[in-house]
């Protein structure tokens, strides 16, 4: 999951690179960001808020302030958490969650081919004047 | 000049939108980003760099370290300072900066479509579900 979106992984040190991000807004607050949907990944593959957390190195407060502010800013729960049980509940995306976050790595993926369009035709016209 | 880019100008306070930026990087510094972009097109415009500055509400001294910095990311000037004259010199975009400003312009619109083809999708696909 590049972040930002790389047009090449392994640019030298010293080569131009055009870079882009995207992110989600609703009206003017974000929605999701890729921070929003690393931990969208993580909980999606442990169930579980605080491993989720743990894993991207985020403070549980951090991942639990994300997952807030995607609650409130989507028509729908992104996550839904399980209450009680032998381990103590457990959160899991919902189905809509799903979606959502696939379909802003296939938004992702479309922007990242443009940028590596334009990074060719940029590359080019920018070469150091004779 | 969109900042950050936009696939909808008037886009509904609660609307979805899914959002982009650009920059160009040398190595891992910024050596374009939107408002320097913003500032060489002022410059362009006016020859100066601190009536430039003025026009977008900078400092001076946020300008020229923009200025500095963007001199020392490429492989020729972006700008050149004539110094004395009636006017006390000026500033202009070199022959090299003009053709990184357009560049940059013509990376960002093509990042920008593809950001609204992906708009699209995305807001079929993140309906609220029923």
């Amino acid at each position: 999951m590049p972040r930002p979106l790389r047009t090449s992984r392994r640019a030298s040190a010293g080569a131009l690179a055009l870079r882009g991000r995207i992110w989600v807004d609703r009206g003017d607050q974000a929605a999701l960001t890729d921070a929003g949907a690393d931990l969208l990944d993580q909980v999606d593959a442990c169930g579980s808020l605080s491993e989720a957390a743990r894993r991207l190195r985020f403070s549980y407060r951090r991942a639990w302030m994300l997952v807030d502010a995607m609650t409130h800013r989507w028509p729908a729960p992104l996550v839904s958490t399980a209450v009680g049980g032998q381990r103590g509940g457990g959160t899991q995306l919902t189905e809509y969650g799903r979606r959502v976050l696939r379909s802003y790595r296939e938004a992702q993926i479309e922007v990242e081919h443009a940028l590596g369009r334009a990074q060719r035709r940029f590359a080019e016209s920018t070469k150091a004047p004779p």
